[in-house]
């Protein structure tokens, strides 16, 4: 189904307002989006909701677009974060795809022990995170943080935020049950971590072994890549505690 | 975790056999896993089971191994399809590896009419499949069927298996209701089936809506790309329906 151009600006959005985009946004506009001056375009900023837009000015440098009415309210999404090891490139990329499609509000990549990429381009992901987001009609764009050690990134865990731990050794719940049983609790942050294709240290798993907030899920007897077992729990997640049973907006009898 | 090198093998296995790798094969023991002669290798062949492999042999044209004692015995897994709609390259490729890992048993391109793609290298598909399966330890490599048409597919749909569609629009129940409707049910075929990134056709949707064996579920309010709803549902499936409770071998307490 073809879906109307969505751009998620940084602008404040309200009827009347006047939004510039730059030079490589202009460029997204007229030579990907292939629109010109008097097109409309959906745009939403992760705040004010989503908005009709008319292109009243489009060059190789800059942009304008005039706003027009509202088309849908700002909601509430489920909070949960996805942790993970940086991956390669093609991987890592695909990853940050899916896992904005599935929903996750911050990416927190985290460098362990086995971690083998050490450089994470962040502004690349930031720009792959806002496609994702305008191309699934989302109205927000996940945040990526800067990479954090292992040791930090626990030591200063928020304890009220359930850690779902995709572990392929060890003890661990199969994962359908482990999240079923939180299915009657009210809406609470979560997170997905996985580790890197190496696998987390043996001292790594006797520090997440130790804490309350996590939760070692098994998600079956196949050795997941990082990347599959990621998007796998984070499919799961939404489907049974996220907003899995909502339908995508004016779609419904389409 | 460093798992074990594992080949799929077209050979009968048993103790003592001896088996013959062609060029490719050689190099890809040689140059892509790094192995010489005297090195073990596990081989399966997605009905015997695992067995030990020692290199007893290896050239630019051929290799030669002898097996030797069985790892593990060949044991069911779900059969669950994947039927899907032929998609870009990169993606595809993707989608190969992931529906791999997570354990479908066939992948079945469908050609409906907003497909974009014509051709399907059906080789390059099975030689991903078969990598995938090394890697994640299944003793099984999946078939990849050669393209069929929608009306075709329908047509020849054996009326046992039940169809899970990921549908965008149109009424649907969420994916973890409906699947957990079926959790008391003993082990049925299943597929799941996703549209080209165009969606189906109006025609298309109303000749699914017909079959008594057509599930159509919807994966929340965000519009996902045909392969990111293709893992979803696939990861859903096997959590609820499928493995999902089982561990990967020789890793329970590891």
């Amino acid at each position: 189904m073809k879906s109307q151009a969505r751009i998620h600006v940084g602008d404040a959005l309200g009827e009347g307002a006047e939004i510039r985009l730059d030079e490589r946004e202009a460029h997204h506009l007229r030579d990907v989006l292939r629109l010109a001056e008097g097109d409309g375009v959906a745009v939403f900023n992760g705040s004010d909701g989503e908005w009709e837009a008319v292109i009243v000015g489009i060059g190789k440098r800059s942009a304008k677009l005039i706003v027009g009415e509202r088309l849908r309210e700002q909601s509430t999404e489920p909070d949960l974060w996805l942790v993970f090891a940086p991956l390669k490139r093609a991987r890592i990329d695909t990853l940050v795809e899916k896992a904005t499609e599935l929903g996750v509000s911050l990416l927190q990549p985290v460098e362990t022990l086995h971690t083998a990429v050490e450089r994470v381009n962040l502004d690349r992901l930031g720009m792959i995170a806002a496609a994702a987001a305008e191309q699934c009609e989302r109205l927000t764009v996940p945040r990526v943080q800067p990479p954090v050690s292992f040791g930090k990134l626990l030591a200063e865990w928020p304890a009220q935020r359930r850690l779902l731990l995709c572990a392929e050794a060890g003890h661990a719940r199969p994962i359908a049950g482990a999240l079923q049983a939180h299915v009657n609790e009210s809406a609470a942050p979560w997170a997905v971590m996985i580790g890197p294709e190496g696998g987390f240290a043996r001292s790594e798993l006797d520090a997440l072994a130790k804490l309350p907030f996590v939760m070692p899920v098994g998600l079956g007897p196949r050795i997941l890549r990082a990347d599959t077992a990621a998007v796998a729990a984070l499919a799961c997640w939404q489907a049974i505690l996220g907003d899995g049973q909502q339908r995508p907006p004016h779609r419904s009898s389409a």
